[in-house]
Order: structure tokens, then sequence, then C-alpha cells
């Protein structure tokens, strides 16, 4: 069973256990024959996977009345894999939403790290501090850096931990935001967890 | 007495009770004979101004180590008008300090307005929305445009009520912020405020 979850930059496939990458710009879908089930928050290739048979989109066995309009497909499909959690998927944006027994409860984004980053150099050259993730969080910084680092890393901490439930990283940047939490569980394939878990219920 | 607060773009004069500004670019400090009392955050500026008599700098009067090296001369004059506060000071970029009983507790530096709506429109088109301050910040949002002023505002929001202190908004954007709270103090002319009390004790 071909899966594939397809971004903006690039169709992220699962074959079985092994996952790879192809980029928008040079993968043809017409030269994939076997059956793949997908989603994909990329307008553009929707339209080119839309005639294509053997592409599946499993947006369509989603019951969207639970989330929003404009909600990406990959937050509600990420969202699947769990009935009980705050999902921080962490990309070009930080998109954090909760679900409570199996109901989705909200969700807010957060700038990505490269953004903002970007945003503290481009206010003024004398915040261009590079974050610092090992930052206590009980103390009010006293220094430049720290006081950067703790307007970004502390006040999403402190929103995801007031929910009070289990944390699922998830996303490219996972890595670097874990030393904020003591709990949590990296998951890279959450989205794909969640599709299966559509693809079971069909 | 003539009161001047310099910063990256212009002279911030108080004259008695009328305040006015001064670009950087035009205005000539030689051209003021009588006595200016001033602070500021503008390097190329303090080297034109030091060999000036009758201009005084009053960051001379402070005592630094109550602070942190690379603070900003004007968060720290906005210090000296209040003993114990949350000071908001909302402009390019809103930095947050607190100060307790008189004692500097440390602060943060948030992305301004501006600068974050900016950031997430270059993060994606999709996600430029105009920020909701009438949000109801005790609710999860369930469209973008909440999710993205939630992720700015209601976080930031948490973090200034955390420290159970009064809240005084200043800066160019303070007018734009005060939706969020309730009890809050608007003092546009804290810096001015800080530096009187500084002169008083001299």
């Amino acid at each position: 069973m071909l899966l594939c979850d397809i971004g903006n930059t690039s169709y992220h496939f699962l074959d079985g256990e092994k996952d790879y990458k192809k980029s928008v710009d040079s993968f043809n879908p017409i030269t994939l024959t076997q059956k793949v089930y997908y989603i994909s928050v990329n307008k553009k290739i929707n339209q080119t996977l839309e005639p294509l048979q053997n592409w599946i989109d499993l947006a369509q066995y989603i019951n969207k009345d639970s989330y929003y309009e404009t909600m990406g497909i990959d937050r509600i499909f990420a969202l699947q894999a769990t009935d009980n959690a705050v999902v921080v998927d962490a990309g070009s944006a930080i998109t954090v939403d909760v679900i409570k027994k199996g109901v989705f409860m909200g969700g807010f984004i957060y700038p990505g790290i490269n953004a903002i980053s970007k945003t503290y150099k481009d206010i003024s050259p004398a915040l261009d501090y590079p974050f610092n993730y090992e930052i206590d969080l009980n103390k009010l910084p006293k220094n430049s850096g720290d006081a950067i680092s703790y307007g970004y890393l502390k006040i999403l901490h402190s929103e995801v931990m007031s929910y009070k439930l289990p944390i699922i990283l998830t996303g490219g940047d996972a890595l670097r935001l874990q030393s904020l939490f003591e709990d949590y569980t990296i998951d890279e394939a959450l989205i794909f967890k969640g599709m299966k878990n559509i693809l079971i219920k069909l």
C-alpha cells in the first residue's frame, strides 16, 4: 500500500515501512500505476491528480464538519492519529491543535522557528540572536538572547502545557522543540498514521 | 526644561507639556543652545552629542547593575517611572519588563504587530489575515483568522497576566493591544516620566 502526503514542495511517500520524498517540480504522478492513497495541501497538484483513477484522495472520507473550512488537510489527518493530545506540528508555521476524547477543540497557528528568527533580525540587528532552547523557563530573562528565546519559546510552552493533555511533537522542527517539554512523544509519521486510521475504517 | 528621547528614526522632545518629533536625518542638535536632558538608543547620534556641553545624557545616572548590559536605555527609563508593574512597550518589537517593589525582575522581547503580520504572510499567503483584537481568549479558535490572532495575542496576554501586577501599555501600538486587557493603564509618556524621576534625584 502506497501512501502520499503532498505539501507545497514535495510528495512524501510511505511504502510499507520506507518513506521517501519527490520534488513537486520534477515528479510526474502519471508515472505511478499502482494505487496511491493521498492527501494534499497543494491546490495545483490536486487538479493534476483528479483525473487519475489510481490516486485516491483520502480527504473525501473525513467528516469536515468537525473541523473548519480553511483548516489544512494535513492538520486534520494528524488529528486522526490520536484521540487525546495536543499536536504540535513544527514546520514553516507551528500549528497547535487540541483533540480531547476524540473531539477537535480548536487550534492556533504560531510562526515557525526559521520565520521568527528572521522576524527578530529584521526588526533590528540588535535582536539577531540564536534561540537558547535550554533556557530556564521559570525565570524572567536578564540578557538579550534569552529575552528573545523566552518571548518565542516560553509562551508557546505555557500555552501547550495549559491543556494538560499528552503532547505530540511532529514536523521538521520537532527535535528542536523537544527540550522545552518534559513529557512528550515525537512522532514524525503522525499524518501517515492518521491516513492509515481512515483507511481501516473504509 | 527640555527632555529628549532619541530613537533610531527620530528625536522625541518634551518641552513642558508639549511633545514633538524631529527626524534624525534632518535635525541638527547643534542648533539647540538650551540645556537638553536626553537618552538615546542611537549609537551614531550618541557620538554627535558627546562633545555638546548642553546635551546631558541621563543614562550616566542609572545604576546599570540592576539591569543587563545590552538592555535598551529606553526600556530602563520606562522602568524608572514605576515601582510595581508589567511594562508592555509595543513598537517595532514588544518589550515586556517586570518590576516588583522597585526591583527589575527581567523581561522578554516579542515581535511587534507589524513585524509578525509580515511573518505570517511570508510563511504563506493562506496565513495573510488581519488580527482580530476582539477574539475570545478563553476559547480555542476554529477559523484561520482567529487561529493566527490567538497564536500571537493570547499567549502574550497569558504571560503578561501571569505576573499579577498592574499593566502599563506604552509605545506606538499600545492602543491596538488595549482590548486584550481588562485592567491596564496607557501611558505614552512613560519614558519622559522616568527621565523626570531621575532628574529629581540629581
